[in-house]
């Protein structure tokens, strides 16, 4: 059997990477709502927000009232996406217990999504680590484009592994290595993180998967067995509406957490509870999560004449 | 890296497994087209048809002029489902080169299937194995339910390795393991083979995965690991028409042709010439296949606002 740790952590991504790529944008007492409902399925983290400028990102407005509202309380780590040192600020002010920070593994996607090169945004990074270490605030990083790049294709695993190791030794506690477009297959994730495994430890390491092209659960066995722990997901695929060009759907938390259930893996999470929240912000959003266990459910007794 | 073997097999069961469980019902000659267009992928081998009683099967309808029509050229083996002494005295009569029998792992399912115990189905495919020995045909066969089974839920691996031994040792060549409602994952599927194995060679094992709860490519990838070398797909992932109840989908061609191209596994078959398939046959049945990669095509150069 392929190894894998006893207790994976999943960290839900929906109300950030799901909805900062849907078309539709919640109001803030919708955002709460979603976010409340998540922490009750047992998250022990869930990405809420990103501190980005409202103009281009109007899916993420209003993250500041959002964690003035949720953090504090007991439950799940909040944390939020931070481009840079104004980013950081709001994230101090509203009292976010955790940030995460944005980079990719070439130029040309990081040019394209954050309008510099991947050294400038590694430079750019030092100031927020500085700020998070003062103020005693955990940092993730997510190396976006780490195996496939839409304008450069296959992005060689050197240059992922540079771009993660780099990460770690400025401070980040997790690196995430993000297959953005959904192509990568599980020799290419099992090879990266190999690879990068020689410099940090694999614990360090979480792979946030888009299932755009099916393979990403197959991905989540190889980076398992490679000795990653944490997978990122959003409930029921939100994200990569099928409207914005060049958007793919995040892995569906619901099938992530019924393959690691099947497989023996301890989550903490109520399986059950995520499928009834995506079906609820399906409803919001006004249109049905494209993940598999979502439509499916639980193995049901039923006819069948299938063979 | 998970071990895979260097080349993997693929059997394509769209003509057969995909429109048995589809609405539609086709005509022969867009038959004789979807088989001819499929042959023209790379396949080594397409299961075509079914010859079972066309009034309770109107889908399969049709398959002994199908095989009349195709049969004998170059190209792929083509095979089809025989229940019974007189769907192998059809195969034979229209020269289908290779057959395929079905049983279950569990008497519940075998019973609402094909209306007989496990033990009767084994006593009834002597004849069949009989036939085809003296007439030179393969016999492969399918365990359906060999995981799950939606009546009594998980089937033990015991049951399921008692019924594939006994089809091996009847003189099946190949025996396909089924998830026929897609409700395993890779740990079990990594344990049934494995059992399975102390009996017979892995290499006469194959999967055949449907992608209810999205898992049916970590379970390629578990069997791989585990000694399988053939695979079945449905082009498109068609089968499992959402209005049937008990349906799901099989595992699309193309996600998985795409895994294994991608890991570096060799399948002779063109990735793009299988998309253009199901393009054509979800037009014919006028549906939009559920197959990932045939929605997302390969990796392409876009504009991406994506973490």
């Amino acid at each position: 059997m392929i190894p894998h740790p006893r207790r994976v952590r999943v960290v839900e991504v929906g109300p950030r990477d799901g909805l900062q790529n849907e078309a539709a944008v919640l109001s803030l007492d919708d955002k709460v709502e979603f976010v409340t409902r998540l922490a009750a399925c047992g998250f022990s983290q869930i990405e809420a927000g990103a501190f980005v400028r409202e103009d281009r990102v109007p899916q993420m407005a209003g993250t500041d009232t959002l964690f003035r509202r949720l953090s504090g309380g007991r439950g799940p780590v909040l944390s939020a996406l931070v481009p840079n040192r104004h980013g950081m600020e709001r994230a101090l002010a509203c009292g976010a217990a955790e940030v995460a920070v944005f980079t990719a593994a070439t130029d040309a996607f990081a040019r394209h999504n954050i309008n510099m090169t991947v050294a400038e945004s590694l430079v750019r990074f030092r100031d927020v680590l500085a700020m998070a270490a003062q103020h005693g605030r955990r940092v993730r990083a997510y190396v976006s484009v780490a195996w496939w790049d839409p304008y450069t294709g296959r992005v060689s695993s050197d240059a992922a592994r540079r771009v993660a190791v780099a990460l770690a030794e400025m401070g980040c506690y997790e690196i995430a290595l993000s297959d953005t477009i959904g192509a990568a297959t599980p020799d290419e994730v099992a090879a990266l993180i190999e690879q990068v495994g020689r410099e940090i430890p694999s614990t360090r390491l979480a792979v946030h998967l888009h299932d755009t092209r099916g393979t990403a659960l197959a991905n989540v066995l190889a980076a398992l067995a490679a000795g990653v722990g944490t997978v990122d997901a959003a409930c029921g695929g939100l994200g990569g509406c099928p409207y914005a060009p060049g958007a793919s759907g995040n892995l569906a938390t619901e099938d992530l957490v019924y393959m690691l259930h099947g497989m023996g893996a301890e989550t903490g999470i109520d399986l059950d509870a995520v499928a009834a929240t995506s079906r609820w912000i399906g409803g919001v959003i006004g249109r049905t999560l494209p993940g598999r266990y979502l439509s499916a459910g639980r193995p049901a007794i039923h006819p069948s004449t299938d063979a």
